[in-house]
């Protein structure tokens, strides 16, 4: 659970290559709000971006994470503190 | 603040009347966290879309809420408890 006295972070970046998931992982385990957009991965390598977003999946899993797709460019991570709210599975 | 007990809940919607404003301003009382997506009604009336973020910027200031784009799509308020992080205010 998050500190009531620290403000949760809400963090919106772009991952751009497989090593930024080090960084992804931090901030998980710092238990922020992560808004990650995928699509210049997309764009440069479909493997990568499946393996990437394979690996995020296992990180939140591993975390009691909540995960979800947002649109066809963006994952939204959130701590144990945050649910994902999916009346019916489609964020789009 | 958020109560300890309670997860925060984050929810992705899409704005498609200005008339959803009234759910939007509930979901805020509730201290969700909220990503909207504009573009539906961008497409339908630019007019109506200013109106409705400049309502939602009043909204968000007087519920200390906080507010930022989230690329040319979508809208994030967040409550009181959750902090938009923003290094150089480019969330693009």
């Amino acid at each position: 659970m998050q500190k009531q006295e620290n403000p949760t972070y809400l963090k919106a970046i772009t991952i751009r290559d497989p090593s930024d998931i080090h960084t992804i992982k931090e901030d998980i385990k710092k238990e922020m709000i992560l808004i990650l957009r995928v699509t210049p991965l997309a764009q440069k390598d479909v493997d990568k971006l499946r393996k990437v977003v394979e690996e995020l999946y296992t990180i939140a899993k591993n975390s009691n994470a909540d995960i979800a797709r947002l649109g066809e460019e963006r994952i939204i991570v959130t701590p144990p503190g945050v649910k994902i709210w999916k009346p019916d599975y489609d964020l789009k």
